[in-house]
């Protein structure tokens, strides 16, 4: 799988080694106790899918300009601190194979750490001059943060409806996703429609990616995920595999699922309500959402002239609905 | 004190009480739940010291640009921001008299709305068109934070000496009070030497607030504070007039100084502490410095042409070593 991303971000190769680098020196201080947090931070490198999108749409919409690593590092950053403080909110220990930062060092710091990732993040933004793109990330950043909140304070609902979770991820995830590419579209200086193109390309795709994240975390294992499995259950997110098959339920399946949603996965009951899940369709249902949403991000594309940026953008759309983890 | 805070805030009265209206509206929400977090946030009112320091550099600058609100409304949003999440690290019951964000609704919503308050904070400057006035505030947040890690590393340490801890408040509150300044005085297009100087009456007078803050938490009394009295002590804080105490006292005051401080304060014990901290001096030694940091930073607002708001924030360098709160 990472050689089929890696084969994607290929036009955007150069940028994305740069990217580490870029961070690398934006983190950097003097004191030790610090840099040993920002490296722990920067050994593990995600998929990156956030920077890339961001780069891939500069690309796509003809821009070479060299603000768009700040773009880059900036909702490589933003992703990176919201990840440390989901941590601490679902109290996880486990994240890309490697113990959190709560595990470490404790909740304390990784309150903080994530808002000096954060901050640094909005320093590296306030230096691109186009007057769109910081509000654009910062209202993306908000949109996060409030969804962040309506999850919390939704968990553990085992009566979660479908509207509820899309707006959940339309704001946890979508928003980030669809701010670096229209974003990526403006330092690129593009005409509206492309700008525009890009920015719901970026939403469709997020959720996309969201959805199948939420349905992997039914259906991987722990060892691909580098986390554990079931871990939305543990913390009480009802997904959308799980909203699907209590709409389709039998009353005693449901009233079962519903109580297994509620009590948290242990291992005998994780493996029960994947049986029940996969017997009601949830699992086959979310990814034909998403499968839909990866097919709308696609079209919207089709105004842009043909690159092979826009190619990668097209195969990212496709790649999110089919990869393992 | 507050006739006295109001009488000095005379020059930016009305941009205060327009301040409360568009922090009501930037934070404005569909969602009930997020509305009741944002209402208990904004229901109580600090000193707003930031946006005033903000709003009185813009006029002594000579500026009347509408941006200014924009300004005072970030840098309070942020220093709520941070608050909310001291109060979290801290695990603090009360603030401004009443209950804290953590235990209302718990850790997980005080980070989130934290990021909340931080994200909107960011926003809204990103709106101000003034090309340094963004990276001037993001840059005063990522001292803030890495401060805070800093304070955080260093707690329960008695041997803490005053290197360390000037490190720790020159960024925990100098530096926003100092871009706060600064980015006034931006905004109002002043000439550099105007500018700088407001830049270094922000950083003075943050240090002397500061100090002063730090000797209030082993003076004053809960009721004026609106919080528990000896907290620093409690959270393992070692601040200027215990630092200075350690450095005067006898060998077995010293001992005892230490044990106290590792111990944190109960009833009996942080009365003790409070006497050994006078005995040596403490209090005064630290009084003395916020005094002198004080005078300096008046005296840096003297290339300033006379106005009342330049008088006013003469006058706040002055009042805040003889506040009591």
């Amino acid at each position: 799988m990472v050689s089929d991303l890696e084969r994607i971000y290929a036009p955007v190769h150069g940028d994305l080694q740069r990217l580490g680098e870029l961070l690398r020196h934006e983190l950097a201080t003097d004191d030790p106790f610090i840099g040993e947090l920002v490296s722990h931070v920067l050994a593990t490198r995600g998929k990156l899918v956030r920077p890339a999108l961001a780069l891939l749409s500069a690309a796509a919409a003809g821009g070479s300009d060299e603000q768009r690593l700040w773009l880059a590092g900036t909702v490589e950053l933003i992703h990176i601190a919201s990840l440390i403080h989901d941590d601490v909110i679902d109290a996880a220990d486990l994240r890309r194979g490697e113990s959190t930062v709560n595990v470490l060092w404790g909740n304390q710091i990784a309150v903080l750490l994530g808002d000096y990732l954060f901050a640094t993040a909005f320093d590296l933004i306030s230096r691109i001059r186009h007057p769109e793109v910081s509000p654009t990330i910062a209202q993306a950043a908000v949109r996060m943060s409030q969804a962040e909140i309506l999850a919390t304070k939704h968990s553990g609902e085992p009566d979660a409806d479908e509207r509820t979770y899309f707006a959940i991820i339309d704001g946890k995830t979508a928003a980030l996703f669809s701010a670096a590419a229209r974003a990526g579209a403006l330092i690129a200086g593009a005409p509206a429609p492309v700008v525009n193109a890009l920015t719901e390309f970026g939403r469709q795709w997020g959720l996309s990616f969201q959805i199948t994240d939420d349905a992997l975390d039914l259906t991987s294992t722990a060892d691909t995920l580098g986390k554990p499995v079931g871990s939305d259950i543990d913390t009480g997110k009802v997904t959308l595999p799980a909203i699907a098959a209590l709409r389709q339920a039998s009353e005693p399946d449901r009233l079962r699922l519903q109580a297994l949603l509620r009590a948290g996965a242990g291992d005998g009951a994780l493996n029960e309500l994947r049986a029940l899940v996969d017997r009601w369709g949830g699992v086959r249902y979310a990814l034909d959402v998403a499968r839909s949403l990866a097919t709308g991000a696609r079209t919207a594309l089709e105004i842009l002239p043909a690159s092979p940026a826009r190619g990668s953008l097209q195969d990212l759309a496709e790649f999110v609905v089919v990869r393992a983890r």
